[in-house]
């Protein structure tokens, strides 16, 4: 791939206290270590391990991160990284440009973005600064499933979202947002973006929506690389005003997954689809296994990765062999730090 | 180039108000612009071009700013980069690690560097996380020449240091350094590299003594890319008990300026020389006829990125022609600014 055709990878990270609710994610061994995901998988992408942060990021099954794909296409293509700090727990040795955002609240205490609209304001500059390269933009946010589902229901669609769980707790996730919207006393559909995540949103949404509105303004051509929260972020987009056509690459996991009802959203809000299938039931790795039981799925923008993988005809066994490596240095990794 | 063979460029960015002192400093076209010098060098280098940072970094006669070769250098060889906010008094749209500092302060009021512990204790800790690759240690810092005078004056050594002006305002430093000396009190030489910092020093050199320090304590191998601070540099880990050997790349045009030393530096320093000719005579532009006269030298590390293209035999050729399209679309972003 021609170094200047390769896309920049844009992820956006960001904590929720909304993470800490019993059940709700699997992005992170327990509550305590899941404060540090973002900032691990942020470092996992600029370094290949985390450096930094004093964990590593496995669901508390032990399923690594998808960051580690993410990185093994960047180590394939030397894709350009660019980390972005919207208001993350726990401080990270990644480079990351810094949104000025803080960590978002519970969302059954709104607001739980209190300075959504400076993130969002922040994001939008700094979108259409990136005018020279196509930009994949992902995300990691523990809890962030359910971040996105209350944006989706306050802006009026359909409220369906995926999970890094094997099992969706969709309605424990569909009472918190709706004792959210109600202690915040917002009333569905709502048209201000920014009120939406105000409310029930978190600050990696307010990050993303403000450089997709940014990116769009100055014609860079924007893939939405992950699942569920890109779609919110898309929303979130398309109710400030954005009416060009949007890109989301996203991985088989999610688009099997019924909860996630995405080929409807992707209707609803004008998305061109790819959907990549990152191959692991060939692959003979317990982690492989997990994400092909229904683990993790997608985040950290490996949806987005595998499709520009393919699109530049690296051979999916090559991506395998890497995220192998990458793997079993992160494992052992984790099985010195306990020792 | 092999993936695993390439150096990771580190470069530490910071300001001090010393840079404001009338005649001290070419980087940057005015004291104004210069106060952004540093966050438009690090957008060079991360994306090309000053993405968000309001100047283009050119010398008072303009001069464009070493940032350019490196990130010419970035481009032919995909070296990684980690940028570092030591304390820059501007905010930047490049990916940063944060070490917590804020800008130096005037040298002929100290302390220069109130919280230099601080920063060099955050350097350490980040140095001592790169344990991956070689690092490419490089700095960007407008009146850091003079800070650098101000540590290697403090800790005993002769006190040679180069200028980006053609004619090296040294007496005007020496006389600067030595009102910082006699209003901290400090009797040259003093043992201690933090007190050596936090009176006459700058925020940069904090976080690269840190970082020499901590990487060295991990046994990762680092070249110093620069002159007269990454000798300051040098000079600090010596005294923080540094004892292994330190490789530094630099410039001809560092190397042939009688005022730096450098030879002598290297000798007392125990630092392993590379000295690199960017061959500019060869180059049919002005900006290339700047450097042949004198003006820049080194900085943002230019010297090291260029030791690095010819170990990888990379011809200069092509680092000519990138360095000549990076300068031009510079040149033509400024008119624009400033049409």
């Amino acid at each position: 791939m021609r170094r200047e055709d390769r896309p920049r990878l844009v992820v956006v990270a960001g904590s929720t206290a909304t993470a800490g609710i019993e059940g709700i994610s699997a992005a992170g061994a327990d509550a305590d270590a899941m404060r540090h995901t973002p900032a691990a998988d942020l470092e996992i992408l600029a370094y290949g391990r985390p450096t930094g942060a004093p964990v590593v990021p496995v669901s508390p099954t032990g399923c690594p991160t998808p960051a580690i794909v993410t990185r093994a296409v960047r180590e394939l293509l030397d894709l350009p990284l660019v980390a972005v700090d919207a208001g993350i727990a726990r401080s990270t040795y990644a480079p990351t440009v810094d949104l000025g955002g803080r960590p978002g609240r519970d969302v059954r205490e709104p607001p739980a973005v209190p300075d959504a609209r400076k993130v969002f304001d922040a994001g939008r500059e700094f979108g259409a600064s990136l005018a020279d390269s196509e930009l994949l933009v992902g995300e990691t946010v523990p809890g962030g499933t359910t971040t996105a589902l209350g944006v989706l229901t306050a802006l009026g669609h359909r409220p369906r979202v995926s999970s890094s769980l094997p099992d969706n707790p969709i309605e424990l996730k569909r009472e918190v947002v709706a004792r959210g919207l109600e202690a915040a006393a917002v009333q569905p559909p709502v048209d201000d973006p920014i009120a939406a995540i105000h409310a029930v949103g978190d600050p990696v949404l307010a990050g993303l929506a403000g450089i997709l509105v940014g990116a769009t303004e100055t014609g860079t051509p924007v893939t939405l690389a992950g699942g569920t929260q890109l779609v919110a972020a898309a929303a979130l987009a398309r109710a400030a005003g954005v009416s060009r056509r949007l890109a989301l690459a996203t991985t088989t996991y999610i688009a099997a997954d019924d909860g996630a009802g995405l080929s409807a959203h992707a209707a609803e809000l004008d998305l061109d689809l790819t959907v990549t299938d990152p191959g692991f039931g060939a692959v003979d790795h317990p982690a492989a296994e997990a994400y092909v039981a229904g683990e993790a799925k997608e985040g950290v923008g490996m949806g987005g990765a595998l499709a520009v993988a393919e699109r530049a005809e690296i051979p999916m066994a090559r991506v395998h062999e890497r995220v192998v490596a990458l793997t079993d240095r992160l494992l052992s990794d984790r099985r010195e730090a306990e020792a």
